[in-house]
């Protein structure tokens, strides 16, 4: 994998990149759209390439329970599985293993847990989550890491923090040659100074890219902006930088203000499979009555499939029947929402506008 | 509206026509997807053009509870509130009072019944059915029957069947002037008489095209194959004549084989849901565990964008996960094996091959 640093607005932290991978470049800074069970919860691959998604995220703890990371490998990968012919990061399983399994032990070689779908016991070593994503075949593979919850006390963080870069390491050393690249993770909970200490220890092993992990967790914005601020700008400008599991529009464009690339979050596809969808001036809750007889679409002017298409009357009524076109569609809305602020912050960024970017969209917003 | 019967195979009763609408044409033999909720469950109308669908059905009694027709009068009518630019036709509630509300009272004025939804009691006079039927706007329109459920002795057959004539006579005379089409109901029950005697009466009053209703309704199969036998041959050549909610591969072939222009069912659309999927050589549950390594496609060779793109594996795993793209994907390669069928048999019709053809799509069926 390559990383070219492209571009650096010069009113902002804000950076303009590229990676390439095997299956193509992504324009930086990008949201991933979350594809959990090898599939962008009702979408089609072909829908996701309308909506110019150049790479998803694919759920390692879910598919090493269901259908198993063996068979994926039997069946080509996961690119052939889902047919994505684009790139895909798929996370490490630590986050899932920490927040939906019933953690049995978390050990020094490993985490035990009990499978959310049928309480079977499993062991996930740095290894087995490193071969587990060989496996898959994605682009690119995430070290093992333990998800610290919010809050924790600052000898806890540590502790795990030490956990994580020793899993860090053993992650980098069993990752087989080939095209894979490996992020290391930062945690560190909201200690500024044990985030940097983290940052250091995972340099000095040495990744590909390096993401920041358990960020958005319950913490207050402030905190979560204070860890950003202590620790992007040391981070090494010539690899990408991410920033996992975040978040809302504003969390988008205040990560890349201070220099963030790649973001995921489920929030986009989870809200709109909720009836909640994002427009510019805020979100709006797709069943509520008044949009009964609204012949307008979700947001007048969006360029995407559905709101080209149809009306808030007939959306409210797909969801309020529960039909399944109303999860595509609203999902459909949400991700190109996302992916057109992608877009534009790009744009500003070359331009060297972000900040005056960043004004208009917060003025925006009601 | 108009019909163009475009030729007689001369080796059986099959026959090749067109319907002209407002919103194009139509070839027939056809089969029309259901769309109850103003959405065939799942898919996209540009996915249904790719399919080929030329006329889908909608259900009358489901959108006159919810959204309500007059809001869909208000918005446009039914072609717009669900963006679909090509054939409608809407039953007339007749089918869906009898099968999914709960009945308070059959009077010689309409019905009294409940709805399935909420509970609200209203009452359908033929006069509302061909109301609402206006309010949403189709190409055809069926008159209001009453549906008698199998079985029933002779003297309830008849009693009903010409309260059925008497509501046929009162929609006719109630629709307003206009391009929308109407077709009559033939019932009668299994009885070869009292459908003879419906069809007699339904000509008298005159309308666009006739029906067969309450088939395929829990009678044994040599019953319906009478009923056909009986009524078809006695249908004026010139009128498209439509087998309501039939049904199976095997149906359609056996009903164009003895003269039907028209079918719809939910068959392919809710078995899709289910994950039954139907192929050449006759049906697969995709769940089962023979198919969690297959490689191939639901069927090799079936041009369908499913059949094209994924394994049985990826669907079976779609399914078990109860992913939304998994009741999508098995929609289209269901629809696409039934609207094929259609369109191999409007083929063989044309070049008087239609038996040779049945027989062929007997053999393969193991």
């Amino acid at each position: 994998m390559e990383f070219h640093l492209l571009h650096r607005d010069i009113t902002s932290q804000a950076r303009r990149g590229r990676l390439i991978t095997r299956h193509g470049s992504v324009e930086t800074p990008v949201f991933m759209p979350v594809g959990t069970q090898a599939t962008v919860k009702s979408l089609s691959p072909d829908e996701l390439v309308s909506l110019d998604a150049e790479i998803i995220l694919g759920n390692t703890y879910h598919l090493f329970l269901r259908p198993g990371a063996e068979r994926i490998g039997r069946l080509g990968g996961l690119h052939r599985f889902m047919n994505w012919t684009r790139s895909i990061l798929t996370d490490s399983g630590g986050f899932q293993v920490f927040s939906l399994a019933r953690i049995n032990r978390i050990q020094e070689d490993g985490v035990v847990f009990q499978s959310h779908i049928d309480g079977s016991r499993h062991l996930i070593r740095p290894e087995t989550a490193m071969q587990v994503q060989a496996q898959l075949g994605s682009d690119i593979a995430m070290s093992f890491d333990e998800c610290t919850p919010y809050p924790v006390d600052h000898r806890y963080a540590l502790e795990s923090m030490q956990r994580t870069v020793r899993w860090a390491g053993r992650c980098r050393d069993s990752v087989p040659p080939g095209p894979q690249a490996v992020f290391g993770i930062v945690q560190g909970s909201v200690y500024p100074d044990l985030r940097r200490a983290c940052l250091e220890e995972l340099q000095e092993i040495g990744f590909d890219g390096y993401a920041l992990g358990s960020l958005s967790v319950g913490e207050p914005k402030e905190m979560m902006q204070e860890v950003l601020e202590g620790t992007l700008p040391r981070m090494p400008a010539e690899r990408p930088r991410y920033l996992m599991g975040v978040g809302t529009p504003e969390d988008l464009v205040e990560g890349v203000n201070l220099g963030v690339d790649m973001f995921d979050c489920v929030m986009p596809t989870r809200n709109a499979r909720n009836g909640m969808l994002f427009t510019t001036w805020g979100s709006i809750q797709i069943k509520n009555s008044r949009f009964a007889d609204d012949p307008d679409p979700i947001e007048p002017g969006c360029p995407c499939y559905t709101c080209q298409r149809f009306s808030r009357a007939y959306l409210r009524h797909l969801f309020i029947s529960k039909e399944l076109l109303a999860y595509r569609l609203n999902t459909i809305h949400n991700l190109s929402h996302y992916l057109r602020i992608m877009e534009e912050m790009r744009r500003a960024i070359e331009a060297n506008g972000f900040q005056e970017w960043r004004r208009q969209f917060h003025a925006k917003r009601v």
